[in-house]
């Protein structure tokens, strides 16, 4: 699929059972199209698992092309903020020309003469490329998590994870979040993150999006859940489902 | 200046004494690219202001073009996530080409055939671009808030907020969270934003940006900061400066 509303189309009409979504990455943040078709989509899809890639970036060029002669390089945005140091270091002079998306980048490479571009070893297999450097992303580990996106989330499995989007009536917000907040801290349920996307209503104005241990079935949850439901303006469980566990190679 | 880093960098050696920086616009959310200048920087800036702009964007062409014969539309990012609704609906079949800024994306218009841009009335007027849309961002109000970047901070005013970034040792973070904003709350100190940015380390631990009002040297806040320092494996007050009030135009 071309982009991450295509993704949850394609799931939301049936074409597809599951449809996978970057939601983070540990360098660049947060995902904000996933993030905004979680919460403003137009029917809600469950969050059903999670994925944890490491990600490795190199830099392409057509077969044969030098170093030297590298004027232009085509880069996704969220691509461009892991590998800035590198292109700064190595290719100060270079124009950088946004890419929808890192194939994108690797396609407009091969028919521009004097470029290169930021993209996957898979990437090069396809487009015919060669690789000229890897690992060039600033730091490590640089790894993106995914959702999967399915139409139900996940039966309980003894050590999963939750997210909720909360938002709270304007006038006493402040309050009312560490209010939510302390439901579950107060029953033990560790939070592990946070996070705030605008309403689009007014600035100012928030989508709380957290993360928390447990089934949204489990006692301890199901209460904190049930008692921070009342004070919402907007609530919504986005799904339970197994909290990803890293396993050997 | 072409990027946000070369603001702060100007604003850092001297060159400027100020510098602007678009921090959280109300449909797109948080400028990560800031954010993460304020906490990651070389030297730390202060915020000695805020500014709250509305946005209006205009769909632009070469004088002459007609509307049938836009292929092709460069947008930034930011942007196409404001203009989203606008381009699937009235153009479905046209290729979407990403730009690093919405200058350019009005510069590489001016340059290609059967291209459209989105970008500012006054990207028009220095382009020499004809305007044949405007407002056609998705929701209104669209505005943006910029903050202005200094080497010290601003004197309080009465009216202030005051803007802090910070971490936790990633074993007991979550009750630590609650536990810091507890600390404005039972002071009845307003908390206006919270927002998690990747510490860069590892998936899953985060910076917490927040801001809440008043000024750092406000005696309740001032007492309300010193205990969460306490608890903080990185904490750093990023400025107190006036909060913005809009101004009858």
């Amino acid at each position: 699929m071309a982009t991450i509303t295509a993704v949850v189309a394609a799931v939301d009409s049936g074409m597809a059972d599951e449809g996978i979504a970057p939601i983070e990455n540990s360098l660049e943040g947060s995902v904000p199209e996933t993030l905004d078709l979680l919460v403003h989509g137009p029917r809600p899809l469950s969050i059903r698992d999670e994925i944890v890639v490491p990600i490795n970036h190199n830099l392409l060029v057509r077969p044969g092309m030098k170093t030297d002669d590298v004027k232009v390089i085509f880069v996704h945005p969220q691509t461009l903020g892991q590998c800035r140091g590198f292109i700064e270091r190595c290719f100060p002079k270079a124009t950088v020309e946004a890419a929808l998306s890192n194939a994108a980048a690797v396609e407009e490479m091969m028919s521009r003469e004097g470029s290169a571009a930021i993209g996957t070893r898979r990437a090069a297999e396809i487009y015919g490329a060669e690789i000229l450097a890897t690992g060039i992303q600033d730091r490590n580990p640089n790894v993106t998590r995914f959702i999967v996106l399915a139409r139900y989330d996940h039966e309980p499995t003894g050590h999963d994870k939750t997210s909720i989007a909360l938002a709270f009536a304007e006038a006493d917000r402040p309050g009312q979040v560490v209010g939510a907040l302390k439901e579950f801290s107060e029953r033990n349920i560790n939070l592990s993150k946070i996070e705030s996307r605008p309403s689009k209503e007014k600035l100012g104005t928030y989508i709380f999006l957290i993360d928390v241990d447990g089934h949204r079935t489990d006692s301890p949850l199901a209460e904190a859940l049930k008692r921070i439901e009342v004070n919402c303006s907007f609530f919504r469980v986005l799904g339970s489902y197994p909290r990803y566990r890293e396993t050997a190679a």
